[in-house]
């Protein structure tokens, strides 16, 4: 069987049954939308994902984009990959039609883009970055700065970028250095260095537009001196495009996402690198922020979707690999048995399933929040799903990232001396897989960002609401009698409690003794919410004897009785402040 | 500072304080040993590792061997490697001076030789594969056999395999259908197909000497019909080398230990491959396993030695790198921190220490123990010795090769986006680690192995001696008033209480019951293990007050605190037996 990419009834499953995707179209803004609008959505981003997509990635994989030191040139099959993509509109699918969108809920769009990055992570990436920056001019540029740039980005004629990381400023763009200095007819002269840019370079389009954080010429230093610009590599000029001054300066050798190139940009080496402010002076670090929620959620989409696709191939392999006996059994007579026959097997594959499903989850349950809070009619209503979505996106984006590069190890695993060759994909996906805990704000910091900011925001208004959706899921579940959710009441009261510990530590002004555990804090958070979503889907399942509900129970319990109880431990060292690596010296570690 | 790979002050202390390495010069089989002998090799180890094998790493990882269709070659750098562990004498340092070695006991060898491993795996794999191929030829050939082979293979002038996996069987060896049918000279002609064979084919030496299990035609199916032999590459004929029809059919694209070829092999393509038997008929999976566990310490060393010199690469990065400011510090104006000042970064290297140095205490352990007993006079210290070996062998080489992954990965971690190219070595060490848990037998099966064989092997007798050494180690730590050891004592306690109980599942006949958490159980006594060797060396370190051994006594602390209090959850799914995988049906797996 072909590789699914993704479980089709599983997404429809979660869309119908655990998100409620049609009742968001009692929302005004959606009010245009039905199942009937949902299904082609769906149905023609599987086709795009399967059929164009999908055949491309082995290649992609296999020859990176090359650089002769005038232009990066990309694999010949992402062309019709890019011509697909733009003509599916998945560049402005969630956007208004004023900007030539279909408004599509974020919660539906983003479970349909999933197949899309399952099949070709790096494709997906050139619209993913392109939507991403086509979205901060349409909501922060300048009329002059949309009617420029936002055609032609939305309508996938010219691609764009995020050009954040300098050399000596990676998570910390306080630090970035690039320089903007006014010209006179209100753009900004840039210089500087950047890296790591995701599509900076390539030959698929005649125009790239790079989203550039900058420091205007006598900003105030660190974050309250960054702006941010539309920086092109050509720049339309009397009725034509003309150089930019932007500047290639060397391709990165990624270890994934190897059709996506990666480019050092080097700006306005001669003086002559012109680009337009979007939002207010020093302001472009908030303005990205605003835009960070959507960005991270893509990211932990990324991961969970590269999880997903391994999980199917070593589903598939496991079925048809035949190797060894039952345990007990050593008549060598009788014929191998399939190794989803062996009892370790399965649990590595009821593993990935359990993460693979369970990211799905916590993602859409994000952006179900994100639409209620952007389009909600009332303000309370708005304003709590604000808080739940601020509170998910650290954990939606870093839980995929980390235990999905847990799946996908597992589904390295599982192909055994197979796995460890280029012949099969697994390992590729697992290449992928890597940055995702890296790009976007590194697992460290969305350690930080859920303890330092989300749980406290609103004087503990995020985790309180939380509170009441996981216990109306307990309740529910309760009441359809499911007999396993206990650790997730008992994972639950240990978020809860070390929450308040924690807090009473910041607000008593210890912010460092409330934040030394943030890594065992996420942990312990994203264990108790993906414990929540799979309760959800499991009570939806209860009951009900066909095979694909059986699965998910059975997902359910493995996920609340093998990951819940280290909720139990995790609790225990952030409470105590267990500080073997807090008074550690550097000098100790050798 | 150049990378050390290895921390000398750390494999000094572990062999004189910890493993006692001189008390083993008091067996006979080492009187001619002293520090004054091992010390040189040590040494000389170290500086080939540093000057030869390290420098040629990185070459070789990027430029992997050709194959044309004629000859595999390999790297030009893989020669002076070769040459250099040659004259170093590793091929048979551990062996007698019968066969041209220094009888170095396997403790001081195993130790020396991770430096070699950590500068340059695939180089040293070419030794330590002809090194284990002479060794069976050494104990289990015949007088003629020996003669052919011994000195070309220790003297280095050839090289060695093992030839055991076939396309269809791998973890399965019993399913091997290479046949051996009798020539009239007592040889054998093999006819069959190898896959996986690392070093199977390559230009470094003139010949290839193949270890190959294959069936002598009408043996009994299963594992008592395989057989082992001698295949050379080129046979001796009259005086001279000729084409033995041992035929590389591919090169395989590995994605890791590039430097090293791995090929698939056709051997008797055209009826005229020889073999000489080694070892009894139908007894070659039990030479085997034999040498299995000297295999198995070396994989696991393999691993540890491949997390050293990255955590020791994220260290230096994590010192050097400045980005950020500390917890709570918002002033720009302030220079950046070093990576190693944020307290998860510290983590993240604390728990790298705790893993590669814990690695190295438990292979050091099971080293010594290998060489009691083979070498103790009294019979019931060998026994005793042999029962532990066995029972640690299994964690030896599964710790390393898992939690190294994990090691391997936060080093990639603490890089950030560089650690994300190829321009910095820590994703070669993760591509490179991941062969571990897959090779010599995957991690499922030494969990198998573990709780099927050597747990309930002389009626518990090794877990007893195991006992007896961990609360001997938690006495003596107690005695010198170290306050962080209790959750050792907990874990020894649901170690032994969980063997009871599946021990008690074994024997009243449900195998399958007894097995079906062996993963769970194979993490819990590896945690139980790790944490009696982080004891030992912390209570060695205790009331010292330099920098190294203040940072074994946070690694002991960190270990315990962290890891410990884990084996309680195990202990409960291992005797609940947790049965979501194990009802789990392959068709409800989506």
């Amino acid at each position: 069987m072909p590789n699914p990419l993704v479980s089709d009834r599983f997404i429809d499953f979660l869309l119908s049954e655990v998100l409620d995707a049609e009742g968001l179209c009692r929302l005004p803004a959606f009010s245009e939308h039905s199942r009937a609008t949902f299904r082609p959505w769906l149905d023609a981003c599987r086709r795009v994902a399967r059929e164009v997509l999908w055949p491309a990635y082995e290649p992609m994989d296999h020859k990176p984009p090359r650089f002769d030191n005038e232009a990066v040139l990309v694999h010949p099959a992402m062309r019709e990959c890019w011509s697909s993509l733009v003509s599916l509109g998945v560049l402005n699918a969630t956007r208004p039609p004023a900007v030539g969108g279909q408004h599509l809920p974020l919660t539906v769009a983003t479970l349909a883009h999933a197949y899309l990055m399952a099949a070709n992570l790096s494709a997906y990436g050139f619209a993913g970055l392109t939507s991403g920056a086509a979205h901060l001019i349409e909501v922060f540029g300048a009329d002059e700065v949309k009617a420029l740039f936002l055609a032609p980005l939305y309508e996938g004629r010219w691609t764009g970028t995020m050009a954040l990381t300098e050399p000596q400023a990676g998570s910390s763009l306080g630090d970035v250095s690039t320089i903007a200095t006014p010209a006179a007819d209100g753009r900004f002269r840039l210089r500087g260095a950047k890296l790591f840019i995701s599509g900076g370079d390539h030959d698929l389009t005649e125009n790239i537009v790079h989203l550039v954080l900058a420091r205007i010429e006598g900003a105030p230093a660190g974050t309250r001196g960054i702006s941010l610009f539309a920086v092109p590599k050509r720049r339309p000029h009397e009725g034509r495009l003309v150089d930019n001054d932007v500047v290639t300066s060397g391709l990165i050798r990624k270890i994934g996402w190897k059709g996506l190139p990666s480019v050092a940009l080097s700006l306005g080496d001669d003086g002559d690198c012109l680009g337009w402010l979007v939002g207010p002076e020093h302001q472009g670090l908030k303005c990205m922020f605003q835009m960070m929620n959507e960005a991270r959620l893509m990211v932990g989409m990324n991961a969970a979707a590269t999880a997903s696709v391994a999980f199917h191939e070593a589903l598939e392999y496991a079925r048809v690999r035949r190797q060894g006996r039952a345990l007990g059994v050593n008549d060598p007579a009788q014929p191998p048995v399939a190794l989803v026959e062996h009892p370790d097997v399965r649990r590595m594959l009821l593993r990935q399933k359990a993460i693979v499903e369970g990211a799905f989850a916590v993602i859409g349950l994000a952006a179900r929040f994100a639409d209620v809070s952007e389009h909600a009619p009332d303000e309370a209503t708005r304003s709590e799903a604000k808080l739940l979505l601020d509170l998910l996106t650290p954990i939606a984006k870093s839980f995929p990232a980390e235990k999905g590069f847990e799946a996908n190890t597992l589904a390295v695993q599982v192909h055994g001396g197979y796995g460890y060759t280029s012949e099969y994909l697994p390992e590729a996906w697992l290449r992928d897989q890597k940055l995702n805990s890296i790009h976007e704000g590194t697992t460290t910091i969305q350690g930080l960002d859920l303890l330092g900011r989300k749980v406290v925001a609103g004087g503990g208004a995020a985790l309180a609401a939380l509170e009441r959706h996981v216990r109306a899921a307990i309740a529910e579940a309760k009441a359809k009698d499911l007999t396993f959710i206990e650790p997730l009441e008992q994972g639950l009261e240990h978020l809860l409690r070390v929450t308040a510990t924690l807090g009473g530590r910041g607000v008593s002004g210890d912010v460092a003794g409330m934040l030394a555990h943030s890594a065992d804090y996420l942990d312990l958070a994203s264990t108790v919410i993906v414990g929540w979503a799979w309760v959800s889907m499991a009570t939806r399942a209860h009951g009900r004897g066909d095979d694909f509900s059986r699965g998910l129970t059975q997902a359910a319990r493995y996920w609340l009785a093998t990951e819940l109880p280290r909720t139990s431990h995790l609790a225990h060292l952030c409470e105590s402040n267990e500080s073997s690596y807090l008074d550690l010296r550097d000098e100790w570690l050798g």
